[in-house]
């Protein structure tokens, strides 16, 4: 079943950055590559039916959107540093409305969070927005075909997004009710998939 | 419910190392601090009721352990730059069989893996041995009152010390039919115990 993680970075570089403050100057790049890692990676493989997005809001050329597609990753270690040069590789290339490849799996274009879920809806995905008050994830995991979860890093949705996320939404899903990091809830939803896919 | 992770780090380093390189020269030291990082933190906020140990053994001196106990520790950021910082600081101290402590929270000794699960045996922790082929979490969670996970890092458990751990062990337990990275099977592990004692 396919998948996909949808992140909004709403500090994230637009242009290459730093790799010794992924946290700091480069705007919480540290969780875009925790989000890649724990969509992407299980140990010593890749989950090849995952697509990764995340749409980068920061300085200096904002909106930018990275894609990474499992199925064509060819190597991607777990750790930030490695993550992020990927990242920052991308960054470097000029940037048009069209996805292009900077490395194995890897795309950059010029995107809006609605150009992304409409680009989602067409390739028929469920867009299910991870919020803490939505329903719990265990009474609906089931029905899913294939889920597209949309969610907000340490500083959330920004209201603006969150109302063009609410027009495209089929389900609003919670994990737990307690507050968890993105890549936190990007691990519990593919893990809760897993039980119904997997055992 | 205060609860332990306990990692064995084959190859960590034990003394200090180059932030710059913690997937390489460090001996992944960042299998460490994502570690760390699944089982102490939440989104803007630290579980309290969590204890982490690894088991250092990289050269040049092995073995050391290092222990964060998430009831003192002050600031923790999320990114493995942050916590490798705390890591080194302690490798920098003299290491004896007390605990030593480096920054609040984080603490130094030379201690084995069998001194370490005779300290949680002491402290009434039950032992749980994190294994794939383990009984499935979903039908012993229920049952644990404090427990303490064993784990291995991307080499897995050593068979001399998986021999120590299956002599104190309460119960083997897998977490899903697949293989999952160190921080991944800690993060699982907090999740279905939240499940069951938060909501």
């Amino acid at each position: 079943m396919k998948r996909a993680f949808v992140l909004i970075a709403n500090k994230a570089s637009t242009a290459p950055f730093k790799l010794n403050d992924l946290a700091g100057a480069a705007g919480r790049m540290d969780i875009v590559c925790r989000c890649i890692a724990q969509s992407l990676l299980l140990s010593h493989s890749i989950r090849k039916n995952v697509v990764f997005y995340s749409i980068l809001l920061g300085n200096p050329d904002p909106p930018k959107a990275i894609k990474v597609v499992g199925d064509e990753v060819k190597y991607l270690g777990p750790d930030e540093r490695n993550i992020a040069g990927l990242i920052k590789k991308a960054l470097s290339l000029k940037v048009s409305e069209n996805w292009v490849r900077s490395t194995p799996g890897f795309y950059i274009a010029r995107r809006s969070l609605s150009e992304i879920l409409n680009e989602l809806k067409d390739e028929n995905f469920e867009i299910i927005y991870l919020k803490e008050d939505g329903v719990d994830i265990r009474n609906v995991v089931k029905k899913f075909k294939s889920p597209a979860f949309i969610l907000g890093d340490h500083l959330g949705v920004p209201r603006d997004l969150e109302k063009i996320i609410l027009e495209f939404a089929d389900y609003i899903v919670s994990l737990l009710p307690i507050s968890l990091q993105a890549d936190q809830c990007i691990l519990i939803a593919n893990y809760e998939i897993d039980r119904i896919r997997i055992m």
